[in-house]
């Protein structure tokens, strides 16, 4: 069932493995993150080629505290931004689903009387049609529709709940995965609310590559549907656990294949190296979150 | 060498290949456009998450006229837009390709004094290096560095020259399709500055599916060196051509497979209609150009 992840340069493959790692990524040395040193003055500075939004993904930040402040930990991309009842989400519209999408959850999140009976999976109008997901698509496929933001993290409100289930915020998920490792994985997202003040979770595809029969790395997944809707080879959830004021951030992230998992196998043993994620996603957590707070412990395994 | 385009829902496939028809898109009843009709207003909506880009990549014009005006027909997407001597681009953190570039061809444009062989392919620093490709990956690999926005098509400057050899211009080309090809249809879009006023060039990779064993659709592709350099299955290029003031704008878009072409099969066989394009890409090009002319006529084939 596990597979190795491979996804670039200094890979930190399999360092979450079975070993008993945590390392402070604060002192990493990422002097490589400044991004953007400026663009080169050419013709096209000249002229009014506006407004092109320029801002970058990491200087977006929002209040602190308040019960909407999703986003304290920032934007990993900015591409097609959906700002939902329960959570904020990038679209990509090339694979039909979305590149992240971002929930915080609290005890009050988790209680309230919503009833998934009410609720049903729905297009996501807001998408071009020529874009957007279908629930046709999936039908007959062997794939689940699943939630990357479970709709079981949002009973405090009907309408939250009942926004987990545009197709927007779903990806195609081998069922056996849904419903027992990925569930499982959602189920202690939840427990954390226990013991941090926040938990920030961010979930999204990933399109892995696999070394085939020529000893070449290839990216290959199904696309569903007359949509061509993608699925994914695995799924990250990254964690950022809120400590009691001043003691800081803790990070765990996870990524689980999209296949058949053995349920005894502990969750811990998918918890990779946030770097992976980053790379094989095109996203950016770390940047974002050393802005918040100047302790960030990453847990790799235990 | 031809392959079906399988690109979804109502698929206009192969409308072009050895066909006569060109049709008049502004009639065609794209009723579908409107996008975003708004966010649910909800608890998030309330709160500062600010200064989240709201704007929609059709809403996004320049000033017509002035010889840096590239991008008079929109921005097919948004994320991560760079600003270059000779082109605009919009970049693929996940592939490490450009999702799209544009550039503006006129008879001035393809004269001067430049040199390519002053030029080398380079990195693109303002790319953060976990998404960044190298010359090194794709040592080795058997593909070309293969131009989106063509060096020959930006003698005016040097320093535009040069432009196009950042490594976020290129993507992995089969040798002999961009050596005969793709070059051929490079030319073609310089030769056609000799008949419009201008000619506006959007080029890009695609990753399409195909049917295998199984019956099921699969996109399948190899990644190159340390950094997973994407190669793309596909490329298009999207032909805006500007005819004299008020006469209107006539579309052609190519799409030629990422592998050795036939030189014999003329360049009209690889045209399709710009719908193809859009659902394959997650890109829109229509409901921009129309904001800038009310007579569009696509050319599929000829």
């Amino acid at each position: 069932m596990m597979r190795l992840l491979q996804t670039g340069a200094t890979l930190l493959v399999g360092a979450g493995f079975g070993a008993s790692v945590s390392r402070l990524l604060g002192v990493r040395g990422r002097k490589e993150e400044e991004e953007e040193p400026g663009t080169p003055l050419g013709l096209l500075s000249k002229v009014p080629v506006l407004p092109v939004p320029r801002v970058q993904a990491s200087e977006l930040t929002v209040s602190p505290g308040g019960s909407g402040a999703v986003m304290k930990y920032g934007f990993p991309s900015l591409a097609n931004i959906k700002t939902r009842e329960s959570y904020v989400s990038s679209y990509d519209s090339r694979t039909r689903t979305a590149s992240w999408v971002i929930e915080r959850l609290t005890p009050a999140s988790l209680n309230g009387p919503s009833d998934r009976k009410y609720c049903n999976f729905k297009e996501d109008e807001s998408i071009h049609i020529f874009h957007r997901a279908t629930n046709a698509d999936f039908k007959g496929s062997g794939f689940d529709r699943g939630h990357m933001a479970a709709a079981a993290n949002h009973k405090w409100s009907q309408k939250a709940m009942e926004d987990t289930f545009y197709l927007s915020n779903v990806a195609p998920q081998n069922p056996h995965m849904n419903q027992n490792a990925w569930n499982n994985l959602e189920k202690l997202c939840r427990s954390l609310t226990r013991h941090y003040l926040n938990v920030y979770v961010c979930t999204g595809p990933l399109y892995l590559p696999s070394q085939q029969a020529d000893g070449k790395l290839y990216v290959k997944y199904q696309v569903l549907g007359r949509n061509h809707v993608a699925v994914p080879t695995h799924f990250f959830k990254v964690l950022i656990l809120e400590k009691a004021d001043g003691k800081g951030v803790e990070l765990r992230s996870y990524v689980l294949p999209n296949e058949p998992i053995e349920e005894k196998i502990p969750l811990e043993r998918f918890l990779v190296p946030i770097e992976t994620i980053e790379r094989a996603s095109g996203l950016h957590f770390v940047p974002n979150i050393m802005k918040r707070t100047s302790s960030l412990q990453a847990i790799t395994a235990r």
